[in-house]
């Protein structure tokens, strides 16, 4: 067996001319996204940047608020509080990494769940995990959005989610048992792994450990969605299952590049146009 | 085989007298719980009735708001508004059932995180779920309680969860998952039940269908606890495991009644003693 690939970038590219399209029939100005930064890592610019051009692609501002990799929690509470009020501002993201000894938990409380168009607060967790509106973190919807995309069903089936995160473990699995799935979230103290991954009709692994998931792992034709991406020391990307072994079990896998993470700037996009539509809404009511 | 019997009524006694002890150590007054109530139903008026019984032994107060079952969502929300800001009121629980065409989902967000002793705001679950201080409704921690009471280990272990209601379900999975058990979330679209109940070490049934699990959904030695109660038409308890089958199957089984239900009232009360002493702290703070 060859494994299918599921290809991201098809879905991304449909995605973006919808958000487009969405851009130009809203009445009430551009949509703006703003994104706080303060990191010197380099794959963290490159990803801010690459959310910047394809905002602006899409006729959407972007706002990048770099407040250097010195950043204190006083400067970055105040700029996520000032951010929080501008009225200007419909999405709100703060990037990882922060500087050492900053309380993410304290900052992510600060977006308000309007313009969480990452799902980063707790309260958008929250009100995801009992069907109340709220914005999913991108990279857990990718994986739900992909796996439709594809014409995989999920409601009834088994999934295994492989990693407990709050970005993307734990919204997944809220995620999928809207859709009706049974989900069995493991970890890294679910040993062995292969017990509660190899039942599983889909295994989606998200554990950030290079090429952790392996055919000794899964049953003969499920279906693999891999959520990690790894630049390895000679430059090239991995992600956190071993495609060369999985691809002669799996019926179906999704690529790293190309797959999931082709999705998920897409997806921050569409929700940002969202957090403006209902912006516009909430103002044309009051 | 006969299974072990995970009784309750031990552990919630020693709750209890912990409740009782906290209380006399308070320096600050009365812990108050306030219960709004706005239906006709005997057993939530029972219940009411034996939380107000026990909060009175434990030297909490516990001041029930019958709003009746004609009360309208305006009246409820303007009730739960003046609970949420009088600084007397320690814990506020919102009882169910409530009248028809009344928006649960509105008014359990008027409940303050601080004073959401039952655990009943997504904002409390979403912290709930990112280990952020939060209470957990006290049935899903009830679960979690009986199980250490008994010396029953859940760290690595595999815990199936049936039923995946916003307060007992996926909290508990929540709880689990903080205490490293590998958690599988199930429900009324996970057919074949056995295909995931089968593989796990301990399931937990919080359905609410009477002896919907049976010995053939468990394996040999696994242990089970059971979070439903049902008044049958002889007027005798049931839950949502049939004791009977599984006790020759189940290592180990809570009763109903006399299992995760008799600890519920005590949490509430542990929950509530310790909502007043953070509040009586952020006093002196400020």
């Amino acid at each position: 067996m060859t494994a299918q690939l599921l290809g991201g970038k098809e879905l991304a590219q449909k995605i973006k001319a919808q958000v487009a399209a969405d851009v130009r029939n809203l009445d009430g100005g551009r949509p703006t996204l703003a994104v706080v930064v303060a990191t010197d890592d380099d794959a963290a610019h490159w990803y801010v940047r690459s959310i910047a051009s394809a905002a602006g692609k899409a006729g959407i501002n972007c706002r990048i608020v770099d407040l250097g990799a010195g950043a204190s929690q006083a400067n970055l509470e105040a700029e996520l509080v000032s951010l929080a009020e501008d009225a200007g501002v419909h999405g709100l993201i703060l990037q990882t990494p922060l500087p050492p000894g900053v309380s993410t938990a304290q900052l992510v409380g600060l977006i308000p769940p309007e313009k969480d168009v990452d799902g980063a607060n707790p309260v958008s967790l929250g009100r995801l995990a009992v069907g109340e509106p709220s914005f999913a973190p991108a990279t857990a919807r990718s994986v739900v959005e992909l796996l439709d995309h594809h014409g995989i069903p999920v409601s009834g089936r088994y999934v295994a989610v492989v990693g407990r995160s709050a970005v993307v473990g734990k919204p997944l699995a809220h995620l999928l048992l809207q859709r009706d799935a049974t989900v069995t979230v493991c970890h890294s103290r679910s040993v062995p792994l292969a017990r509660f991954t190899q039942p599983a009709d889909i295994v989606v692994v998200a554990a950030g450990r290079v090429r952790l998931l392996n055919s000794e792992h899964v049953a003969p034709g499920a279906v693999v969605v891999d959520v990690g991406t790894h630049v390895l020391p000679d430059g090239s990307l991995a992600g956190d299952a071993d495609e060369a072994s999985l691809s002669e079990v799996a019926s179906a896998l999704s690529p790293v590049p190309g797959g999931v993470g082709s999705v998920t700037t897409a997806l921050l996009l569409l929700h940002t146009v969202e957090a403006c539509r209902q912006h516009v809404a909430a103002g044309v009511l009051a």
